[in-house]
């Protein structure tokens, strides 16, 4: 069932990711250069299914925190990966058995590619969002009754920490702050469990899904195919079932700002045949809310992507820039990412939104899927 | 050598301890009352000389870390002591022996004390300061080569964690986020040692030294005496060698704000005789520099205490109010804070004060004390 990770492989995943990412979860670049010197280097990257561990094997997810505005001003080494997987393994005495994404992103499906290729571990192929979203507690883990605590944070320099805190929303601020002090990025490791758990809580098959949107953008662009046509194709028959082009138009307003460790905004598109026409996109590191004339087109935890309109290239909420052409490119999130304990979690309210959630494809009345 | 602290050694000590803790350190109020309670409640607390542990005991120093303005909103319940002891202790694998105060201050010399009371350990007679400082790096601890991490910090709440920085001014960063997030006020145990480095890198002797002034205030006001003479005296022939009076006069401007953790700002006095000549004092949690018609009267790492002008008692930082009647008084540092290590790490240009370091006897042309 697992398998070994190719560079043609990892180009995919990493562009997948990105579109899974909804504008969030850094550059997908950054990413995936890192992980690349590793396999150019000789060493392995093994991806294996979530059944492929014994229930009490330990699993220790691990991903970079922190504003991607940040990760564009100064490249992770990757150095401090290795010693925060170190710090949490020493804190619970414990080995991992693996690593494994909490989130997709261009980023963060590659920090623990590239902790594997450190240390050897495999990494599981599954998420705690199926998405990316911008805080430590819009886990399905935390939503299915998984501590977030102990986690451990490092930094590049070689500082590092362990945070135990009596929840998981207090875990997000204090390893916030300690991200800011530690220069607006850090390395953590969170949410340690077994695999029994993760079978449990996580959501299944991302990094092989992102590999697969990625594949199609890929084959599409080499084919001259429209790339949200093959991206819908790929969606069709997964977890994800529906995948829609709200809006087409240019960039005519970014409104953007790092604050409190966050990339936070807006995006305000016109569209090609009307420029009266707008959609503006709310950010908080990740797409929120996509309005067209006031009107709610799209609203977490379902995924707003912002992508080239030619290419189907994932554009991120930091590189996004007046003049673009983008699509707006919306997908349905799985079904345990719906359920009122999720969305109490990460639905609108959670992100201060008015708006009460509505299936995006009940808002553009797309038909729904056969059952499978 | 060791002794069981009383009641009313308590309160002297509590005073004593915030005459030395030059502005800062906190109320001695508040911290005097939690330890209070565990005398009351009787639990015992055994202070011991830097002589009474072995070579290889371990040391475990604790603290309150934050602006001592929080402590006045907001009591501490002393309940994340015990935990932040436990996080460090967990983390090295060892059991403390003992714990110690890293500064003087009404609050800093009483938390250990409490933490005594609460876990049966001792507490050792000596302090990383002789004196209170802002930032953990200020210690002579780290002067002769200890470093504080790891540590671990905690909150009332039970949120708790470990810092293990690549250097102490990076510890001093990374716990005041912690802190700042934690409320503002957090429980630290931080430059874990054996009693061998204690006996090495201490102020020996700073609780009874606290005690001995806390006690010569109480009787100069039960014999209606001059409180400062009286401290002069108890300071005579110890490493502080010099108390002097400076300046005697009235609040006319209080400048404080509570930022980055710390509170910060300006006191401004008028001379009771001649309301023109106003000496202004700049502190960051504890006074930094004094200054008398733009002359320097007294600066760090020299004492400089604002103490009531009629009974001696300290007023700290915090406390500071417009129409007090205060007199200034300066006490020579101990000389293991004057080497050029020491004012490397918390003389004048450490604050980004301009000013050369000059002791205090100089500048007012005090006798040197007879050599001992």
């Amino acid at each position: 069932m697992g398998y070994e990770l190719t560079v043609e492989g990892l180009r995919d995943l990493a562009e997948g990711a990105a579109v899974l990412g909804t504008g969030g979860g850094g550059d997908p670049y950054i990413g995936r250069l890192l992980v690349e010197q590793q396999l150019h280097a000789g060493r392995g990257i093994r991806v294996i299914g979530v059944d492929e561990l014994p229930d009490d094997a330990l699993v220790l997810p691990s991903a970079m925190m922190g504003a991607p505005t940040v990760f564009v001003e100064k490249a992770p080494s990757g150095a401090g990966n290795v010693i925060a997987l170190r710090a949490l393994e020493r804190h619970l005495g414990r080995t991992a058995a693996a690593t494994m994404p909490i989130e997709c992103g261009g980023i963060n499906s590659m920090m623990p590619l590239l902790l594997g290729a450190q240390t050897g571990l495999p990494v599981v192929d599954a998420d705690g969002m199926g998405r990316a979203f911008p805080e430590l507690q819009m886990e399905t883990f935390a939503v299915y009754g998984v501590p977030g605590s102990p986690m451990s944070i490092a930094s590049d320099h070689g500082d590092s920490g362990i945070i135990d805190a009596v929840d998981n929303r207090r875990m997000e601020r204090l390893a916030r702050a300690m991200t800011v002090e530690m220069g607006g990025a850090a390395y953590i490791c969170d949410y340690p469990m077994d695999a029994a758990t993760v079978r449990r809580t996580a959501i299944p098959g991302t990094l092989s899904l992102a590999m697969k949107l990625g594949a199609a953008l890929r084959v599409a662009r080499a084919e001259h195919a429209d790339p949200f046509e093959r991206l819908s194709e790929a969606l069709a028959g997964t977890i994800y079932t529906h995948g829609i082009v709200l809006f087409t138009g240019k960039v005519v307003d970014v409104d953007r700002r790092t604050t409190g460790g966050f990339a936070r905004g807006t995006v305000t598109l016109a569209a090609n045949d009307d420029p009266a026409d707008e959609m503006v996109i709310t950010f908080q590191n990740e797409h929120l809310i996509a309005r067209r004339g006031g009107r709610v087109a799209a609203i977490v935890p379902d995924l707003i992507c912002t992508l080239n309109s030619e290419t189907g290239r994932p554009v991120t909420t930091e590189a996004l820039a007046y003049g673009q052409r983008l699509a707006v490119y919306a997908i349905s999130t799985p079904g345990l990412m719906r359920t009122p304990e999720a969305l109490a979690c990460f639905g609108p309210e959670a992100f201060g939104l008015s708006e009460p959630y509505v299936p995006v494809e009940q808002l553009t009345g797309e038909p729904s899927p056969s059952p499978a």
